[in-house]
């Protein structure tokens, strides 16, 4: 159930904070084992939260949409008190003494942390399968992995286990496991979200956001996150719309933007065709379609690549010569290769970015919001390394995150909503590229186009067993 | 004779630009041969720029302070139609079609360009021994340096071939040539005066300033180029207050940090006792002295000097590669040093940088200015490599940055201002730093201090010839 429901029948007293906490725990202790969603259940701590919930609103202390409600938060958001591993083994036993910006606004709106979700090591990759956590499965087939890095966040929220997930996206990280597991991820515009008491990756390319069923539940969780944080150095302080988001699906006036190169290139056809049926339906609902030409996305991925491996790196560097054996392979490779990047590559990249990003502004004073596919496939299977697309064999990593780590570099809103399945089932996404700062638009046009669907209301089996 | 007595003189018809202008260019012609400070002399440019000023002033048309004041231009701002060489081999042919945005106020103020300054090959050195176009003379000695890398501006200014200057400083550029050339520097804080068309060197350190003959001079060319400019992606817009500047030197209530660490180790004698001195005169003007203690600038020169040595690389790495032997030897060596730097270390110097400048933004809620000297020596003689200071040799270079450079990476606005002149005749700088985005309060403190001594009125023997 969406939280736009629940919130209505908690604040009307038909719902009890308690028990929704007990259910969303007694869904946890049933799928955790199928799924490991989560690496900490923080039941004591929910319990307690959900309880002061209850209290709130029986005194008619109604907090708004979020109070009483269970959400799951990546590991890598500082919880004051509970540990916070980062899926990394080193920072096993690593229980910080204070909360994340974004985690102190969920207690201020009153939310319940029902516990700390899986992810990739150390945010860096994709596929999920952690070393040192267990690999994370796909609510929809979990011979398949949910994505990632925020893989944990969105297999827990797809499969019922909590009603509103956090996640973080370095070059896709909310998009791809949103995408891969059917569900709306939204990845604000840089600096909109506090980052302070975040783990970083890459320090000029991270971003925190929400997961949500729809996507009124997520600008709902959004508006919970946003805003200024002063302890946050790359925190911006600019003006914020509230989104409009009627019932009554309109795109009228609204220019969408398609590109003609790249986007739409070597995807699985079933992706292609679902995601150019999602067009026709913004263009049925009064959307124009303007073809746009995008950057060549191809080498702007190399920089952002340099730039991600870099500044990944250099978070990492010191403890990876002292602590060599902690980290698992993927990640050490990754690790080992951003330590040869001289200084002088990764500044040129930082100039070359400069370029994309004013390449993308400008696209974004000419349409409201661009539309591609998130992904260029489905969901691979758990151990699966490359993947075949448009005849061709490329690596599962790069090909799952073609279509979106470069855009990381611009800072701009990125949402994924569901738009189809393929034959096996199987979710698929539709990226939506917002102008910066503007949230806003974006989560409309979002909207009206799933209101005009129905994909947001298929759920995975598991998730009603 | 200062821009002051001269503008107003302008401005009644007493003096004619034009006039100013031929006598200007005679001086250059004179000591050219002798000092070497201009790369080009614009005279047609000049003189040009002179009529027109001429003519708008006898029609009422009076733009202010620096209307036909002829000034030089360090030889990075980008001039339209007129050649801009950095100082290097590879840029000797190269003619901009456009105006820095520095050129462009200082066009609208009505301000002659009489030519364009020499400087340290690429501003990356502050020995101003150009191995293109020639070492630039010191005017208190002929066999000595101006300081570097904007030489060629102070060399001009102090033997009077301009009424003002403009200079960049990275590592101490304006301040080091100020101070040893017995004139008024200002960097102004990171992003209040235009980069656009500036030539870079060390892209998160450049700024760009005035040299003026005293503060009131430096101020009057100041508030003409400060402002924001979005044609630099690093500008500012923030509020500026105009500085009071009564010829009455008053500091009652103002407090001057004093480090009691590293600023006044390892000096001259006759640079330590003209500082501690001029701390005395700010006290008798009613000052209060507070002892401070700094953050390990022994190590944040180690900082920022990696962070410069990256980005300087950056900038040339390519050329270099292709044509390694149109740059100088030093310059070559620092760059090919360089290229050698891993991101990692780069962006860990960064990191670093933040806490270092953390401490000195505290220090500044603390005290109104923090006074120190400009540099531990004196004037070093042209060819000169070491330096004895305090009983140890040190490189030239480095003794002569050592006070310097790690302040750039702060942002801060810093002052150097005359303070007296060594047994030998040469000139000794005060720097004082200032609060982030408070040129008000630097400069009003300079003045004070200015006006209550008389070393701002000694000019070279060479001056008046």
């Amino acid at each position: 159930m969406a939280i736009q429901e629940t919130s209505q029948r908690i604040q009307s007293g038909e719902i009890s904070p308690v028990e929704l906490t007990r259910q969303t725990l007694d869904r946890i202790a049933k799928l955790q084992p199928v799924l490991n969603a989560y690496i900490t259940v923080t039941s004591d701590h929910a319990l307690e939260q959900a309880r002061r919930a209850e209290a709130e609103i029986r005194s008619g202390e109604y907090r708004g949409p979020l109070h009483g409600i269970p959400y799951a938060a990546k590991d890598l958001f500082y919880t004051k008190g509970i540990r916070t591993t980062v899926g990394a083994k080193f920072l096993s036993d690593f229980v910080p003494d204070f909360d994340a910006g974004v985690i102190e606004k969920l207690n201020e709106a009153g939310a319940v942390l029902v516990g700390k979700a899986g992810l990739h090591e150390c945010a860096f990759g994709i596929t999920s399968t952690n070393p040192h956590y267990g690999a994370i499965r796909n609510p929809w087939d979990t011979d398949r992995i949910p994505g990632g890095s925020s893989g944990g966040s969105t297999s827990a929220l797809a499969s019922g286990q909590c009603l509103f997930s956090l996640g973080s996206d370095t070059g896709g990280s909310i998009r791809i496991p949103a995408s891969l597991c059917g569900l709306v991820g939204l990845k604000p515009s840089f600096g909109r979200v506090s980052r302070y008491g975040v783990y970083p990756l890459g320090h000029t390319l991270d971003t925190t956001g929400p997961f949500g069923l729809t996507v009124r539940d997520t600008a709902s969780v959004y508006q919970a996150l946003a805003g200024f944080d002063s302890r946050d150095p790359s925190s911006a302080d600019e003006p914020d719309r509230t989104p409009v988001l009627p019932a009554e699906p309109r795109l009228d006036g609204r220019k969408v933007g398609v590109p003609r190169n790249f986007y739409f290139e070597h995807l699985d056809t079933e992706v292609e065709a679902a995601v150019r049926k999602a067009l026709q339906v913004l263009e049925e609902l009064g959307a124009a379609l303007v073809e746009i030409e995008v950057p060549d996305i191809e080498e702007f991925n190399q920089v952002v690549r340099l730039i991600l491996l870099a500044e990944a790196s250099s978070v990492h560097h010191r403890r990876l010569r002292e602590r060599r054996e902690d980290y698992g392979g993927d990640v050490r490779a990754l690790l080992d290769q951003g330590r040869l990047i001289p200084a002088t590559d990764y500044l040129d990249a930082q100039r070359r970015r400069r370029e994309f990003n004013a390449a993308f502004y400008q696209l974004l004073t000419q349409v409201d919001v661009i539309a591609a596919p998130s992904i260029a496939v489905t969901a691979a299977k758990i151990g699966q390394s490359t993947v075949r697309v448009g005849g061709r064999d490329e690596d599962v990593r790069l090909a799952m995150t073609r279509l979106s780590r470069a855009l990381n570099m611009t800072g701009l809103p990125l949402l994924s909503v569901p738009c189809g399945f393929s034959s096996a089932g199987l979710p698929i996404g539709l990226q939506l590229i917002g102008g910066l700062f503007d949230e806003a638009t974006l989560l409309e046009a979002g909207h009206s186009y799933e209101q005009a669907t129905e994909w947001h209301t298929k759920r995975p089996a598991i998730a009603s067993g």
